[in-house]
């Protein structure tokens, strides 16, 4: 079976689209022209049981809210505003329905929040697995979708939150770890790494916020890893970027739950962050600071865009070169 | 497990949506208005391996073109015209480089043809069984969106095409029949009732017609059987119906490998036919006629919407009531 990256390669290069869509297949979502002044913004996301998730360690409830936050957070890497939302749910036979009451509640809450109107959807009998595919439709002012090209050579590169907690929640939850019976002293962070896996945030008021303002030139949001999708920005810009491994920030969590090594392994490679990465011209870096602060969000600087392709992570004088997979030491 | 029909209830229920939603959960499609004198149409359909489909004898390419078949009949359902489709896609591994190909040829060879741009999607492993979802987005002036609410007593009662060889071609299949190799000399009959079943063809330019001309009181179109779907217009109408058994429009295959009896049960009950049902006022009835032949689309007069509420079949002078579970003598 051909990678998924191989199969969206052969699908972009397939799909014809008219010269209504701004933006087709490849992005964090399509953009959309409409004639109202507003771009129409259109995503989707599958999560499927035993790959993206195991009910044995996620609550309905969590699970449908992340089902939506995935999507959600995909139109705020676009500077967009999601609007409404479509599920499609396969259900096993397993689920009861309680199990299937919660799941829709955590889809609906985070909807209400989020000022999303779920508007329809379809569900079927699974003969095995869970699979929820979740559609949203959001926009944007016209030509303001923010997308993943146009990084350019002495960019600065942007994270949001802190990375790293997500990846490691899932190792906790792989090791039998569950988010309601932890009890020795260093519960509080285990917590917190699980929870960063199961609750993800979508950072919609700062996407929009960075869209409006046109302050950044690409942007994605963390969900493969800061490493990865960086890479897709550099892929789609035609250009390189330097990490300084000092300025990666690193969840607290980590600091009393993983060695030193494995903390910037997982703030760089751990996937499902749902955090926005993006570059900015350096001369918008003070308007980037007012940003950050007029909404209480933490940004850091991780690094800059080069003109020599390819992806290094310098650690003091050193630098390392990181490949697309992801983490791996050449020298 | 609660029913699909209980779900979508409850889902209907909680669906708190904005004022830019003109209709939500429980149509063929939502419509969305814009400030663009159009309004949106958008709608999703999911199809799971051993549910809605079988790989033995399903070719991918039909498959593929099928999934996205049975969401263009919902925008058509609304007198709609789809433009932009989303998919995800959950592959087991026993998928084929080939297989993959060929069900994505099949999409898009239908988006094509259809006018559609397929601008996105998802796609994961699945563990175990193959699940597709495809959502579309369409469009229509705005506030001629056709739903299921507003047939009046007195409409009548139209369908397109002809019904029963869907589920005639399913049940060849369950019989081990298959597309490529019927020998005999009824072979070109089974042919068409399997080609029904595997290749349904959207009623995209009579549906838009209808809505463009405003000539539907109601419209939906049969994917549950004829008597189910009237049944949701009924339901949403607060009226009834009666149905002339004689003027059902049978598919030509059903007189060759049907009984009598059967040939009135496929047509009335068989699911996955992808024709138009609607109502319309009888003064449009020679507006209708003329649409009918300008499209050379085939349309027959069924019955008639009735004030008693209920689903009543007539053979001659003899009435059987019809439940909405399907087809029941209660006589």
């Amino acid at each position: 079976m051909p990678s998924e990256s191989e199969i969206i390669s052969r699908l972009r290069k397939r799909a014809g689209v008219n010269d209504e869509v701004r933006l087709g297949i490849g992005d964090d979502a399509a953009v959309i022209k409409t004639t109202a002044g507003k771009d129409l913004i259109a995503c989707c996301d599958l999560m499927v049981e035993g790959v993206h998730f195991r009910t044995e360690w996620t609550p309905p409830r969590l699970l449908g809210r992340k089902a939506l936050a995935v999507n959600l957070s995909d139109v705020a890497a676009m500077g967009g505003v999601p609007k409404f939302a479509m599920m499609s749910v396969a259900l096993p036979h397993k689920c009861s329905s309680e199990f299937i009451d919660e799941l829709f509640l955590g889809v609906f809450e985070l909807a209400d929040t989020s000022g999303v109107s779920i508007i329809g959807g379809d569900t079927s009998i699974s003969r095995d697995s869970l699979f929820i595919d979740i559609s949203v439709i959001g926009e944007c002012e016209s030509g303001n979708a923010v997308t993943r090209r146009g990084a350019k050579v002495g960019d600065r590169i942007y994270v949001s939150g802190s990375l790293g907690a997500s990846a490691l929640g899932l190792s906790l939850l792989e090791d039998g770890y569950r988010l309601n019976d932890l009890k020795d002293p260093t519960d509080a962070m285990r917590q917190q790494a699980i929870l960063k896996h199961l609750t993800p945030e979508p950072q919609l008021k700062l996407g929009r916020a960075i869209g409006e303002a046109g302050l950044a030139t690409a942007m994605i949001d963390i969900s493969d890893g800061l490493s990865t999708d960086l890479w897709h920005i550099l892929d789609e810009g035609g250009c390189g970027a330097i990490i300084h491994s000092g300025n990666i920030p690193i969840a607290a969590c980590l600091f009393s739950l993983a060695s030193e090594t494995d903390r910037v392994r997982l703030a760089l490679q751990g996937g499902e962050e749902y955090e926005l990465l993006f570059t900015a011209r350096p001369e918008s870096h003070r308007q980037v600071a007012k940003l950050s602060e007029a909404l209480g969000a933490t940004l850091t600087t991780v690094g800059e865009i080069t003109e020599e392709k390819g992806l290094q992570l310098a650690r003091g004088a050193e630098l390392e070169t990181i490949l697309p997979s992801g983490f791996e030491h050449i020298i």
